[in-house]
This record gives C-alpha cells, sequence and structure tokens, in this order.
C-alpha cells in the first residue's frame, strides 16, 4: 500500500534499536563522571518530592480509585500514601503524581520531563524485587539517556505535531531502565524497548486536564510492563525504532539519527536536566528570582511603595493576570509571582493556593507592580526596581533565572523545594529522613527501606 | 510553535468526542434489528474460539508470566487457561491470545480486528462485576462500532503511515464498551473515550512479532483502564478526538469526520464484521474453498491425478511457494492450501502443523497442483478443475470464498471453527457447553458462569 507521499520513507536508518540494546545492558555501571551521577542523586530527590506534594490531588484520588479496582496484592508503594499496590499500578500513580503540579524535572532542548516515566517505574520495580541503590541509579541515568536522546532525535517536529513528547518517548526510557534493572540481556533489552515502541501515550490536547500527567505515568507503566515482557521472552521488531514503519518514522518528520549515538556512553543527557523552583510557567521565573533577591537584600513588603518591572513582551502575553482570582490563575500572573517572592521569598505550590492568591496583603502588594516592556531584555531576563517609602530605589538584574542551566539550584534550594512538597505530607522529621535516604541512593542496600518512608 | 505544514490544522471540526460519549451512553439497549444482535453473538463466539486456541501458545505463556509478575487478586478468566488475574491483564492477554492466529474477525473496510480489544475487555469486567450478557451485548456493538467508526474516519492514510490500526482505535471501542458496561453517564464516557485518546497502540513494523497481537490486548486493557478512571472522575480534553492536536489530526492526514456520526444508530459496524474460515492470508481463500468443495463433491485424494489451478496473478506473487518447509511456509503455499483442502475439507491452525506440512501424502498432493496466472479471473476468485486418474474433470468455480461478505460463514461453520480451536484445549463436551452459552450471552444472567467454563 502506498505510503503517504508528504514523508517518505527512509530504508537506511541505523540499526539503533540494537545500538542502543547494547548499550543499555553493556555500558559498565556508574560508567560516568561523579557529575553525571549526582545529578542521578538530583533528579531523584526533585521527582520524588514531586510525587509526594501531589499524593493528595483528586487526581491522585481518582487513579488510586481506579486501580484499587484491580484488588491487587500489595508489591510498591505510591509515594506519600499508606496504599501498597501491584508495581505496574505504583509506576502508573507515582508517574501521574509527579507531573501533576507540573513541577517535575525537564529536559530543556526537548522540554522532555524524564524522571516521571523512568523513576516512576524504577521505583515500583526495584521496591517489589527489593534491589539496591547502586543499580537503581544506573538504571535512572541510562533510561533517561535513552528518553532523551530519542526526544532530541524527532524534537521539534514530533511535538508541533502534537504529541506530548513526555510521554511518547518516556516509555522508551522507562523501558530501557527496567531492563537494566532486571539484569535483561543485549538482545532482550532490545526486544524491551521495541515492544514499548509500539506504545506512545500522549496528546498535547491533554494540556489542563488530568490527562495530562496521565501520559508520563502510563508511559511508565508501559515501560515497566514492556521489560517484564521481554525478560519473559517476548519479542517485538528488533527495527522497532528506525524501521520505515518503526516508531520514529512513524510519529514524527524529522528522524535525526545520529541523536541516538553521538557520544554515546560518553555525553549522558540527564546532565543537561532542570528543575523548577517555582510551581508556574518558566517565563515568569526570572521576575520571581528577581523578588527573591530583593527580600533577601532586606526589602520589606511593608517598605514598598512601587514595584518597577522590566520584561520582554512575551512574559506579559503570556502571564500577564492583573487580578487572578484563584490559584491556578495565579499561575498566569506575573504580579502575583513578584508578590510571592517577595514575601514568601518563593513560589512553590503552596504560594498559589486560593486563600494566598486571595489574601487581602497580596493583592494590595501585587497592585503595586508596573510592568513595562521592554524588548531589549531577553526572554530568560528580568529587571526588577523597588521603589521604597522613604525614596530609596533597590535594583536587581536577572540575567538567567535560578534553576536555568546556567544557574541551577542548589542542592540545598533543591532540599527546600522538597521539604516544602513533602512536610504537609509526610511531616518534618520522616521528610528529613527521606531527604538523607535520596542522596544516600546509590549505596542503597534494598530499595524498600527508601519506599518505607515514602508511606505516611 | 509552528505545526509542521504539511499537515493543515482543521479547527472547525465537529464536536464528535461528546456526540459519541452521549450516543453510547443513551442509545437504548438492543436499539438495532435483530440480525445485527446475532452478528453480535457471532462476533463474541468467533472471538472466544481464538482466545481459547491459542491460549497455550508462546505469546500466551510469555504474557502470563509477566503478568503474573504482579501477584493480582484473581479477578477474571484467561480463557483456555486455569489462572485468574486482575481484570485489566486479563483484558490484556485474552487481547493477545485471541490475534495470535491472525484468525479473528476483521471489519473490511478498515481491516480492523475489532473483538480483540472490545471483547478482551467486556469479558474481563464482566466478570469481575457479574455483569448480566445482555449488558455485554450491547457493549459490545457499541464499542465495535465506535472503533470501527473512528476507523473509517482515518482509514486508509492512517494505516499507510504505518500504524496497526486494530490497537490504534480499538483502545476507543473498549473504553467506549467498558464505559457502557459500567452505566458511565454521558460526560463520563465523553472522558473515557478522551483518556483512550491519548494511548494509541501499534506499529505495522510488529508484523510478524508478538507484538503484533499484544497490539489489541494492550489496547484492551487500556480501553478498561479509561473507563475505571473516569468513573472515578479521571478527566480528559472533551475535545481529546477532533481537536488540531488531538487523537485523528496527530495519527493520520485523513480525516473524514462524517465517518463518526452518519447514520449513527442506524448503521451500525459490526454488520460489516468477517470471519476467516481458513488460517492463512485472505487471498488463497478461494483456492482452499475451492477445493473444499471438490471434497464435498465426492472427489478423494487418492483418485487425483492433477490440480489445475487458475488465480489472478497477485495469488501466486503472494502465496506461491511451492515446497513448504513448515507450518509458516505452508500459510505462503496456495499449493498446500489446495490439498488441505481437499484432504481435510478445511484449513484451520491444525491443518498448518509443520507435521501436517510435511507428511507425505500432502506433500504429494500439493505437487500435484498446477498453478496458471488468469488475471480475467479476479483476486477474490478461483477456478479450480480436478483431473481424476479415470479421466474425468471435476470443475468449481468460487466467485467470492466462504467468509468474504457475499459469502458469509455460517452459523454451523463458526461452530466448526470454533470447535477445531477450543477442543484441543477444553476437550469436547466443555467446547459444546461454551458454544451454547456463546449463542446464549444476550440471555446471560451473570458473565461468570461463562467464564467459568473458559477454564480448563
Amino acid at each position: 500500500m502506498a505510503r503517504n507521499t508528504q514523508v517518505p520513507a527512509d530504508h537506511n536508518a541505523p540499526a539503533i534499536t540494537r545500538i542502543l540494546g547494547e548499550f543499555v545492558a553493556q555500558h559498565p555501571s556508574r560508567g560516568w563522571s561523579d557529575a553525571v551521577d549526582h545529578e542521578a542523586h538530583r533528579t531523584f530527590l526533585n521527582w520524588l518530592g514531586c510525587a509526594v506534594g501531589a499524593a493528595k490531588h483528586e487526581a491522585a484520588d481518582a487513579a488510586v480509585a481506579a486501580v484499587s479496582e484491580l484488588q491487587p496484592a500489595p508489591q510498591a508503594t505510591i509515594a506519600g500514601r499508606s496504599e501498597r499496590v501491584d508495581m505496574a499500578s505504583a509506576a502508573l500513580v507515582n508517574g501521574i503524581t509527579s507531573h501533576t503540579f507540573d513541577f517535575d524535572d525537564t529536559h530543556l532542548k526537548t522540554i522532555i520531563h524524564p524522571a516521571g516515566p523512568v523513576a516512576s517505574a524504577l521505583l515500583a520495580l526495584a521496591e517489589h524485587k527489593g534491589m539496591g541503590g547502586r543499580e537503581v541509579t544506573d538504571a535512572l541515568v541510562l533510561g533517561i539517556d535513552v528518553a532523551c536522546r530519542l526526544g532530541n532525535l524527532v524534537y521539534p517536529e514530533h511535538y508541533d505535531r502534537g504529541w506530548h513528547i513526555t510521554g511518547t518517548t518516556g516509555m522508551l526510557g522507562a523501558a530501557a531502565g527496567c531492563a537494566r534493572l532486571l539484569k535483561l540481556d543485549a538482545q532482550q533489552t532490545q526486544m524491551a524497548l521495541g515492544i514499548a515502541a509500539s506504545q506512545p501515550i500522549g496528546l498535547r490536547e491533554q494540556f489542563g486536564t488530568m490527562t495530562k500527567p496521565f501520559h508520563p505515568g502510563a508511559a511508565a507503566r508501559a515501560g515497566l510492563m514492556s521489560a517484564l515482557l521481554a525478560a519473559k521472552g517476548f519479542t517485538a521488531s528488533p527495527r522497532a525504532l528506525e524501521a520505515p514503519r518503526g516508531w520514529a518514522q512513524v510519529v514524527s518528520t524529522k528522524c535525526a539519527w545520529n541523536e541516538a549515538t553521538d557520544e554515546l556512553g560518553q555525553r549522558f543527557e540527564i546532565s543537561f536536566n532542570s528543575y523548577k523552583p517555582f510551581a508556574c510557567g518558566i517565563v515568569i521565573h526570572p521576575s520571581i528570582d528577581a523578588c527573591t533577591q530583593l527580600r533577601a537584600q532586606g526589602v520589606k513588603p511593608e517598605q514598598v511603595e512601587r514595584i518597577e518591572l522590566k520584561v520582554h513582551s512575551l512574559v506579559l502575553e503570556l502571564t500577564g493576570k492583573k487580578e487572578p482570582a484563584d490559584g491556578l490563575q495565579g499561575k498566569f500572573s506575573v504580579y502575583h509571582g513578584c508578590a510571592a517572592g517577595l514575601v514568601f521569598g518563593r513560589a512553590t505550590e503552596h504560594e498559589y493556593a486560593d486563600e494566598i492568591v486571595n489574601r487581602p496583603d497580596m493583592v494590595a502588594l501585587r497592585r503595586k507592580v508596573v510592568a513595562t516592556v521592554d524588548d531589549r531584555i531577553d526572554e530568560a531576563s528580568a529587571d526588577v526596581t523597588a521603589v521604597l517609602a522613604d525614596g530609596r530605589r533597590v535594583h536587581v538584574f536577572v540575567e538567567h533565572a535560578i534553576g536555568s542551566l546556567q544557574r541551577p539550584m542548589s542542592d540545598a534550594d533543591l532540599e527546600a523545594k522538597f521539604s516544602g512538597l513533602s512536610e504537609p505530607v509526610l511531616g518534618a522529621a520522616r521528610t528529613r529522613q527521606l531527604i538523607e535516604a535520596c542522596w544516600g541512593l546509590g549505596r542503597a542496600a534494598d530499595l524498600r527501606a527508601l519506599a518505607a518512608l515514602c508511606r505516611p
């Protein structure tokens, strides 16, 4: 049958399924720098905080109610909840919760959120099997590498077409990670990737609904199941990723094959992972950052007469809501963001609660923000001046916001973010233990101890 | 971000998600002709035979081993096996087994195999909930209608692009059917379709591997879970099917919206479902059919000196293997097909066993088949003459093979096919009971009795 003529088939694609299968199976444990390995811990910590933080969200309630219908034997933990479910369902739910607040990690080259699919699958599998933290850490690096490399291969055409790239590459990352954890050989790993290739999950049309976070959850589950199937001898096309009717050519008009293999085993995509400090769109981050710096310099809200904000036009276009009525609208208000930065020194999910957005002092302060457009200022920057009652002017220019690749969040920043998410669910003491357990992931003898800490 | 310019977005698509949601929720029970309802029984019977027949295939072994890792509570039956698993896993495995032999039903307009995704999900859900056969029958008709209408909407461009359309529409059919069975309201059903829309499963590159039958299985599981999620309040885009970044426009360059709604509630796509009498490619069917007719007319293999076969060139191009070495090669040999028709009067999976293909009398007989190309004969036809030792010539011309829409298999034919698949697994007596239970589906008080009959 004739193929769509607008999309000519490529019959000469390299055997990247095989190559990646070999790579994931055979690359030595910890075959990368300390910085890469440390990044894995950061990724894990950040991801888990997101999962714990959203554990009582209505999307989590609905998903748990659905999987509880399956009446499974308890195998794996849903982070932040007391229920234990089968590991596939745990992967699903943790993948959902970790993306619910749009607060998880981002591979900026592709806007993939890689930990949701990969870590969710790995924790569930490792807990059930009583696996060690070293193996989990290895699998996390490799799984994320596969997902993000394949993302580079198809981005941006694939995303532009309408696919939610986190879920359409995530099942491949989760399959790769779980295959590694199960110690599958190269050929079995190739099969795991092949089985996963048939299950891309996610349409951008779903943004704004619970099905958006469902995508990484379902990708985690699909990847885990693909690895289990491959371990049991289930077969798939060995060219499932690159064949003319395989994953890449079916889901994308761009297929930059070299992205799968360039510097493989040398450059790790997890190195380019980033973490959001603020629970809102990235475009407001420089403005919030600037206001937290004003606060750190001693500027107090009650002293402020006016905040002069100069930003790129895109900022006001996307987040110019002057009078947000609730928390969700607050996420689209650079005015509220500035007020939160100045009052709280942060803008986590808590600062986007309805009652915070509507608090009289917050309303009053955000009305003092005077925003003007200046397109000489980059989208990633912000120029902020606090004009105080005594006439003083305190100026801050943020070139790159905290959380960017240029100014990454520190470990302490990440701990603070984690605490903000976890403490309301697990309490301060347990949260502290869990942070330590995350930092010690690579040394953990058995993931069950860490998983147990996730249950209230 | 710029959309792929080769695929212009359609911002004016009708609200088919809502329309289908309402339709599935509100169309009256049994709101169709007796013929439609009877077709549902045929569909169910045919599907179940396929599932039972492949229950011991290695693909089934592998899938069961994988889902047994989940250690679920027993909720639902895997047809033809004694294990009971959670209902999502049962939907998966029954979807896999029912497509393993490529012997299941076909909606010829789209080459969708609709029962695999839809019936697999329904039986699992209905068994667990102890639902009645009337409800299941309704859900089967409606679920298949949704899957096949949406298939019509995107076929053939979607299939040409490389998608395995059974799994990329099947999750929508399964979601619709399960939503119906769960008595979801229109809005919830719309959400179930929306959640399912994010999970198209299947690449044509997988053909020839276990992942091909995995597609309907995974679609069954995805649809079932989508309905369970929707029942618990999980949300999706209400325009997940038709929006510019929704299912149809992302997976297809053809979007014939009218196919979703034309004669909705009047024309049922299950009416156009067909069933394969022979376990091989459709192009050999007329030749096999002709030879079974020769046998019915009293021609015995030992009398035959020569079989003169005239067929369209495509037949020999696709299935011209003169000396097949095993059962799989036998499926690409019109010569073996003719021999099987004459010796056994059928060509089920049994007649494609290695030992049958290599039996000396079969080898001898297939060598007596002299095939010639005649392109005046349609692909769907065959002209066969048996030349006997006594000089007699017995001629049969098959215009449309048995199993085509023009000459559908009779109920007795379907029973015989079912028996051939089921008896080696469940025995003759149980097979007879199961056939009766299938015919009585619409009257069954509780699906658990039928499910119990599926366990050896």
